[in-house]
C-alpha cells in the first residue's frame, strides 16, 4: 500500500516549528509495512491545498493529512479535502454535542461561533473522536478504493488519536496481506553507533526479520520486524533475534515492551520491591521527578523530591556539609552522595537519586568542563555513584542527565531484586 | 519569489530522522521574503525524484533540493535534477581536485571510486565548495529565469554552505524586491479561538501587514508581518497593529520578543525586582522548576524547589497543616496557599508558586474532576490563588498547569513592579 503524507500549515513553511508529525507518521507507517512515497507540506491556502490533495489521490492509495482542522478561518483542510473528493460537508450532531460538552466542562474558555466549524464533517466519513481537543479526526473510504485520513495538527491530539483510532482501521485494511509482527528492545547506556557496530553482522545478513535502530537521548531502541502469516509465526520468527540481543546487550536492555518507558519500568521495579524513592536535583532542576511523575500511579512510590539548585539549598534542605561543598565543590562525587543521603534521611525514602552537574553554557572549568555530571543512587544503605561527561547544549545535557539517573536507579533496583542484602534498616 | 523545498532521502520517509533542514531553510527563506509554497520529501528513487523536480519547476521560481549528493549509488539528486532540466552532467576539474585534497588530508578515510561521482556537476552550474565534506553544492540558473540549488543533506555541511554561499546569491536575486519585516506578540491566558474572535476584524481587513496566530499549550503567538522597503518602514507599518494588540489583549501579552520564552520573561522580571523564587509542586512533579531552570542563569533567582507529591511530604517539608489536608483535601485553595507559604518560609524566597491538582487518569471526583488544579502565587506577603479546570490527558494537564503557574507568577511580579507595596518584610 503506497501512502502519502500531507502536512498543512503556513507555520511549517515559515519554519516556525519542526515537522515532528511527519516523522512520527512515517515511522508508524513503516512499522505497518505501508510505503510512504511522498511527504508534502503546504500552507493554509485552499487552492494549493486542494491541488496537493488531488495529486496525492492520483498517485497514492492512502493519504494522511495533518493540521488545518482548527476552528479558525485559516483552517481549511476539511473544505479542501471535501472539494478534492467531490463530497459535501455536513454537520455531525455527535461532534456538535462533544464540542458543547467540552466547553460546558471548561470554566475558562468561552465558546466562539468559529468552534461550530469543527462539527462539519465530510459526508460518509468515519468520525474519530478527539479526547484532547475539539477537532475530530475523519477517515474517508472512497468509492475507488482509496483511503483518506484527516488528523489534528497538535501532536498531543494527533498521537493518541492515531494510536487508538487510526491504527486499528489501518491494521484492518491490511488484513489478508499477512501481518507485520514487531517487537522492540530498549537499551540504555550504549550509544547508537556502538549499538550499530554490535549489530552490524545481524543487520548485514537480515532478511526476515529485519532490525532497525532508533536513537533518542540516552536510549537506543532496536525494532525487530517480521512479515508473517499471523502473530504466532511472528513471535517464532523473531525469537532467535531476541535471544541474540539478550546475549549481546545483557543488562543494557531494560525492556522488550514497546510501550514501556524507562520511568514506567523504574516505577514498576520500585512497586515490586515495595520501595519509595526521592530525588535531589541540581542541574536537572526537577525534570527527573517530572519524568517519574509521568507514570500514572507514581504517587505510590514517589512521595517527594528536592530541587537544590543553590549551594545554600543543598546545605539547608539536604544537610550537605559546608566543608564538602568548599573542599570538593557542588559538582563532585562527595556532594552527590551527601545529597542522596540527605534526601533519603529527610524523607525516609528507601531509594534516593541525586544529580549535580554543569549544564552550561557557562560554568565549565578545565577539570570539570560543561557536561560534567555526577549521579549518585542510594538504595537502602548501598550507594553507587557515577561521573558522566555529556556532549551537547544545555537542554541535551539535562535530558541525558535525567535519562542516565533513571538508568542508574534501574540498575541498582534490579541488583537489589536479584540479591536482597540484609541490613539494619531492613 | 515563490520557492519550493525538496528533501531527498528514504530515511526521512521511514521516519528515522526528523527533517530539521526543511525547517532551517523555511526560516531562512521567510527572512529573505521568499515565499515557500510547497515542501516535498521524496525517497532515493530516480523516477519519483525526477517527477517531483519537474512539478516544482512548473509551479515555483526557486527550487532548493537537499540530500542525495553523497557518493553512493543511492544518491541520485544530481542525475535527477539534470534530467528534469534537460542538461548533461560534466566532470568539474576544480571539484575533482578538492576531493583529492580532502582525502590527502584525511587520515581516516580511503578514497573509493564512488567518490568521483561527486565531481560530476550539472553543465553551466555555479559550484558551491563544501568546506565540511566532499559533495559540492550547485546553483543553476535556467534559461527561463528559474533557479535551482542543490545542497548536501548533513546539516553541518548544509548550514555553513547556505550561509556563506547561497545567501549572497539569493540576496542578489532579491535586489530591489524589498524586505519582509515581522514581529510577534505572545499571549497567555486566552485560548486560540477566543484570540481569533478578538482579532477577526483585523484579520478580515488585513493586507499589509498581515496577522497569523499559532497555538501552543496555554499560549497563543500572534505574528505580524509586513512587506516593506526596509526594516524602518517595516516597523512603521506594523506599529499601528502592535498598538491595537496592546489595547485588545493588555496584560495577556507577555512579550513582543519572538525569541523570549515565558520562563525567560519570568526570570527577567525576578532579576529586575531582585527577587528569588521557589516552587512547591504536587501534580506537576518538578516540571515547573524544570521550566525555570531552562533559562541560562536561572540560578541567580531559583535556589531551590520542592516536589511534595504525597500528603505527608506536604506536611513534613512545607508545614501544610494536617487539619487543612483533612478538611479541604490536598487539591484545594487552602492547601495550595499553605504550600506556597511553607515553601517561602523554608527557603526565604521572595516569591513562591505552588501547584496542586488532579492530572488523572484516576483520582477525579464530581466536585473535583480530573483536570482540577489550584495554583497559588505568593510574592512577599501578597497571595493570589486560582482554580483551573484543564482538559486533556495527564501530560496535557500537567503542561497547562506549568504554563498557567508561570503566567500567574508573571502577573503577580508585573503588578509588584508597577506598584511595590510596603510591608514588614520589605
Amino acid at each position: 500500500m503506497i501512502a502519502e503524507l500531507i502536512s498543512v500549515g503556513t507555520e511549517l513553511l515559515l519554519g516556525n516549528i519542526v515537522n515532528t508529525n511527519a516523522r512520527y507518521l512515517s515511522e508508524q507507517c513503516a512499522g505497518l509495512g505501508i510505503h510512504v512515497y511522498y511527504e508534502v507540506t503546504v500552507g493554509d491556502n485552499e487552492e494549493r491545498l486542494t491541488q496537493v490533495i488531488r495529486t496525492a489521490l492520483e498517485r497514492s492509495r492512502l493519504v494522511i493529512l495533518t493540521g488545518g482542522l482548527g476552528p479558525t478561518e485559516d483552517d481549511l483542510t476539511r473544505e479542501a479535502a471535501a472539494g478534492a473528493l467531490g463530497l459535501r460537508l455536513v454537520e455531525d450532531p455527535h461532534t456538535k454535542e462533544r464540542i458543547e460538552a467540552y466547553f460546558r466542562n471548561s470554566i475558562h474558555k468561552t465558546i466562539s461561533p468559529n468552534n461550530w466549524r469543527q462539527a462539519q464533517i465530510i459526508e460518509g466519513a468515519e468520525v474519530l473522536d478527539n479526547e484532547n481537543g475539539t477537532a475530530p479526526g475523519l477517515f474517508v473510504h472512497t468509492r475507488d478504493g482509496k483511503h483518506m485520513v484527516l488528523l489534528p495538527g497538535p501532536p498531543n491530539e494527533l498521537i493518541p488519536m492515531f494510536e487508538t483510532k487510526v491504527l486499528p482501521i489501518l491494521s484492518r485494511l491490511r488484513d489478508g496481506m499477512g501481518t507485520l509482527y514487531s517487537c522492540m528492545a530498549k537499551i540504555c547506556g550504549i550509544g547508537e553507533s556502538m549499538a550499530e557496530t554490535m549489530l552490524k553482522d545481524l543487520i548485514d545478513s537480515q532478511t526476515n526479520p529485519t532490525i532497525a535502530t532508533y536513537a533518542k537521548a540516552g536510549e537506543v531502541d532496536i525494532r525487530i520486524t517480521a512479515f508473517a502469516e499471523n502473530e504466532e509465526e511472528g513471535i517464532r520468527l523473531t525469537a532467535p533475534v531476541v535471544n541474540e540481543l539478550k546475549k549481546r546487550f545483557g543488562d543494557h536492555i531494560y525492556t522488550f515492551k514497546e510501550k514501556e518507558t524507562l520511568e514506567a519500568h523504574v516505577v514498576g521495579l520500585l512497586k515490586e520491591l515495595g520501595f519509595t524513592v526521592t530525588a535531589a536535583e541540581s542541574c536537572t532542576g526537577g525534570l527527573l521527578c517530572g519524568r517519574l511523575v509521568n507514570v500514572p500511579g507514581a504517587s505510590a512510590v514517589l512521595k517527594s523530591g528536592f530541587v537544590t539548585y543553590a549551594d545554600e539549598a543543598k546545605e539547608a534542605l539536604l544537610g550537605v556539609r559546608h566543608e564538602t561543598l568548599a573542599k570538593y565543590g557542588a559538582v563532585s562525587r562527595q556532594t552527590a552522595e551527601e545529597m542522596a543521603a540527605g534526601a533519603a534521611a529527610a524523607t525516609g525514602a528507601d531509594a534516593a537519586v541525586s544529580v549535580t552537574g554543569i549544564a552550561g553554557p557557562d560554568g565549565g572549568t578545565k577539570e570539570k568542563p560543561v557536561g560534567t555530571v555526577y549521579i549518585a543512587c542510594r538504595v537502602k544503605e548501598t550507594v553507587r555513584t557515577e561521573r558522566f561527561l555529556f556532549k551537547g547544549n544545555r537542554e541535551k545535557i539535562r535530558e541525558l542527565s535525567v535519562q542516565n539517573a533513571l538508568n542508574l536507579l534501574r540498575l541498582c533496583l534490579s541488583e537489589r531484586k536479584k540479591a536482597p542484602q540484609g541490613g539494619i534498616s531492613e
